[in-house]
């Protein structure tokens, strides 16, 4: 899905490194490993559509796609740390601790979510009052009432039984929250109208909720090639999921309903919404 | 000085405090243990004072001043952790991994970092622009190639020789950045000229470095009650530091020569700037 997206986003992402000689051009480096080691860019993408979908050029929304995925790789680099969930590999590379050492991967994280904040407030041909709200929206989704929220229950409920409203509320958070961040900022920064930035954030939320309940499927019938890491991953056999709790054909019925309410979602962009509708229907029979 | 403020900046901390009753409530716990942990406050103290001497209510300040703290106060947490400064003490209190975990240390740092973002954009009565580069600011100073960059220089020599300009970078970029943030933040949200930010700027940036060669020859002749820590508590003995390099009397000349050249700028702002030349001054001899 809207790969005419990738090359100005992994562009852009060049455009980072070449880093000045410094004296902390190794910190400057540890963000680059990360944040140039791939991965989809399903959120920058996401933005970038939603944009212009509402009518404005998807370059517009540039400076903030690529701020959202710093915030993504941050969160991703401070979740590998050995007081966190102790992981050494990351998308088939030693994760940013294992190929620098812990304190530079730290720093290296908090250095991209701060920095991702002076890149989006950096963008241009947008009303600064459209800026501030988009920022204000990003800091939102990946704060304390955000994503960071999520991890915390993520965290809390590691090894003990949660309830399917805490699992849900851990999935509307923990990955809900910066694709609803995605979406939502495409609006704004295209002026869209409030209907519009209010259906963009529940279509969002329901893919976000959708993809993670898809995610336990495969962690359970999917192949290790086919998910990109060990099948059980989920290591702690007590950990709740959708599948512990509802089973597997139920946990897909969830999936196609979230997916539906996504979709429900999309009708007030119209025939321009097309890829945004394949893109959320790949999402419940992805392999990856 | 400026102790009009503090009540009204530990007001706006304390109504952070009433926590919802949710999920991740240890995590908005964690913050607030933190963030309420007392301090001099002299950063949003600072960048009131800026904005009353440009001529607005230092009130219209008061999300970014404590936006600021937060930031600071994140930069305290990931300090103390094992893996950079491992300190189980900070202002006399378990510090934050110790009074907590680990983990929610961590994540009670990024997500103070986050929300301080949110806070600082919510800010009312202020042009969106001026709110924008105010934003901008905040997170440049913040950032790679400020605060983060300044303590990364700290670890890469802790335990060898750095050169005086390295130190000197060291100090303009871990201290001196936030205390930038808070003047030329201060400046800006009054909607100063151009002459007054850079002014401003360049005030803070000198007090900033004059502050850590003082923090040097206090950790060389200081008590261990006055300083609030261990003497040599710079534990390396190889730490290079400004004393170590230059010997005291040369240090305390440079203390005073950073002060007289931050003075020299406050002349700009005519007789709103006694304060800030008070408090210039009072890091000559300050003992605490």
């Amino acid at each position: 899905m809207f790969e005419e997206y990738q090359n100005i986003i992994e562009e852009k992402i060049k455009s980072f490194s070449s880093f000045e000689n410094c004296e902390f051009s190794h910190l400057l480096g540890a963000m680059n490993y990360s944040l140039s080691a791939g991965g989809k860019r399903i959120r920058p993408k996401l933005m970038m559509e939603f944009t212009r979908v509402c009518g404005k050029a998807p370059s517009v929304a540039l400076n903030f796609a690529v701020a959202l995925e710093m915030i993504h790789t941050y969160s991703l680099i401070h979740d590998d740390l050995p007081c966190m969930d102790n992981d050494d590999m990351r998308r088939g590379r030693p994760s940013c601790h294992k190929a620098f050492d812990e304190a530079t991967a730290l720093l290296a994280g908090d250095a991209l979510l701060t920095d991702a904040f002076k890149l989006a407030l950096s963008t241009e041909n947008v009303p600064y009052e459209n800026i501030v709200n988009a920022a204000a929206v990003l800091s939102e989704c990946a704060g304390s009432h955000g994503m960071i929220g999520g991890q915390v229950i993520d965290l809390k409920y590691e090894a003990s039984v949660a309830p399917l409203n805490v699992i849900t509320e851990l999935y509307r958070l923990k990955t809900g929250c910066l694709l609803k961040a995605a979406a939502t900022i495409g609006c704004i920064l295209a002026d869209a109208e409030k209907e519009k930035i209010n259906a963009a954030s529940k279509f969002a939320e329901n893919i976000g909720i959708a993809f993670q309940i898809r995610d336990d499927i495969l962690d359970i019938i999917g192949s290790a090639e086919e998910l990109g890491k060990p099948i059980g991953s989920d290591k702690n056999e007590q950990k709740s999921t959708y599948v512990s709790i509802v089973g597997l054909e139920e946990a897909q019925r969830q999936v196609n309903e979230y997916t539906d309410a996504a979709l429900s979602e999309l009708e007030i962009f119209g025939n321009e919404a097309e890829n945004l509708k394949a893109f959320a229907l790949s999402l419940i029979d992805r392999k990856l």
